[in-house]
């Protein structure tokens, strides 16, 4: 018998278990980093905001010019039944639209055939809801919008990949990169807020714009704060009274240093517990989540 | 018996046909872009300045803190295995490094094994050497320096994709874009020089820096004529005498047509052709050449 409790994959319309999940080193996808992608999750047996996620998946596949044969509803479907094969109550779960691989002897991406795969594996934290993260601040450039539209989900994560080893050298966990005005960006796969005087921004641009930070927003404005996206110094998030991070991989987490500073009393804040209690709150209620059956 | 002819990949230690060549979905080298990368061919039996392209490759590895259990002349032998293997007298070569796969629920790239891949298809033209390419400037940014180091060879070409597809809605056949100043960057796995009044230009940074680019540049110097990486604007190039690009996929090849403007007579230019004779011949030298032994 297969092994599906580490997680399984959808590809090449079967479900297969994780460790057969595979990809054609000719895929675009791969040699090209040519392909967009988004991250689900499911908590306690239901997806949350499945909806926004598959949206945003099919507006960034609109964008890059690829197209798969499945409906949104149809990928739904496969994403469930991805999660209740794998039995897994707490999930991440990829949906992944790849180029494909042009005619022999091609280069043109008109040529390929686009292809679809999706995995769901157990839950992943960027750092544990209790924990709080170290920061590091690197002078390293995200890839900017002009290079590539940073609202479409994608994989080129090299900056990000090469600022969390600069992280690891100073003793930090994680990374936030910077503008090429010095603003703070974005970290590997998280948005960043900060809270001063009852004041929350988050970066206003050349971010993925995060289904978690929109929701972080949306609950923030609801609990009375006010939240104005806005270029962020990093001068500014070391005097913050609290910092948090925004990803699918874990909701709301709390950053309790960053670079050498201690945020706030160097624990989880009393406005990010308020918003991350509120966030998971929110996995219950009908309108944003989506029961898996398992007995399918 | 399996069809080796289409190309081979050497995987997990062993040479397959091409069809079974994969990464696993989860590498970071599909997931994160994170990997590098070196193409050589292999022309009427030989590898050309194979050493110069695996000393890069190893250069990159080092830059990524990626490492391999293959010394470079293992990796030699690799590649010349699977041309033989293939059965291919002109082949395009590919060896690749990606990060690997993180332990289970880890995203720290230190606890990944890096993966080593190579594979060997037919040889690849970026247009075919006596036909000259039409080529439209994008006003897209190439990814900058300050995110991502260029001179490491990377598979982060969503910016160079999407500027191919704008250069098809233009009814031309490839692109380049541009650095933040608008000066010529590169193309999807090209660089570009200019010829006016006996000067050759080629961008100076923000590039890969080529070994078909420094090959050629060697051949003009040897044949007489300055050569000078500089900044090269948009209408520099479009009322150059002769322009050509350079790269792995098909040597030295013109452009006979950029955005609108026809170049020189709209045919190969005399010095482009002379440069192109020279370095075909290049091929014979003992000192660049690596012949593959397909009796082995």
């Amino acid at each position: 018998m297969s092994d599906y409790s580490k997680g399984v994959a959808f590809i090449d319309q079967k479900i297969v278990p994780i460790a057969d999940a595979k990809i054609s080193l000719l895929d675009w996808g791969f040699l090209h980093s040519d392909a967009t992608y988004d991250v689900a999750h499911v908590w306690r047996g239901k997806f949350f905001r499945l909806d926004d996620h598959i949206e945003r998946f099919y507006a960034g596949m609109k964008n890059l010019q690829l197209s798969i044969s499945y409906r949104p509803d149809e990928v739904k479907a496969i994403l469930c039944d991805c999660v209740a094969a794998a039995g897994l109550q707490n999930a991440y779960v990829e949906m992944i639209t790849t180029r494909g691989m042009p005619e022999a002897g091609s280069r043109d991406p008109r040529t390929c055939t686009n292809q679809f795969f999706a995995f769901a594996i157990p839950f992943v934290w960027i750092t544990p809801r209790e924990k709080g993260l170290h920061l590091f601040i690197s002078d390293r450039q995200r890839i900017p919008a002009e290079s590539i539209d940073p609202t479409i989900k994608n994989y080129q994560w090299l900056d990000l990949v090469m600022g969390q080893f600069e992280a690891y050298d100073r003793g930090a966990e994680s990374v936030v990169v910077v503008d090429a005005q010095g603003n703070i960006a974005e970290g590997p796969g998280f948005n960043l807020f900060c809270i001063k005087d009852g004041l929350l921004t988050t970066p206003a641009q050349g971010v993925l714009e995060g289904i978690t930070r929109k929701t972080a927003m949306m609950l923030a404005i609801e609990h009375g704060y006010e939240v104005t996206p806005t270029n962020i110094q990093p001068e500014y998030a070391r005097a913050a009274d609290e910092v948090f991070v925004t990803s699918t991989a874990g909701g709301i987490m709390a950053v309790i240093k960053i670079d050498d500073v201690i945020i706030g009393n160097g624990s989880i804040g009393p406005v990010t517990r308020q918003l991350q209690d509120a966030y998971w709150a929110m996995h219950n209620h009908t309108n944003y989540s989506v029961e898996v059956d398992y007995q399918k």
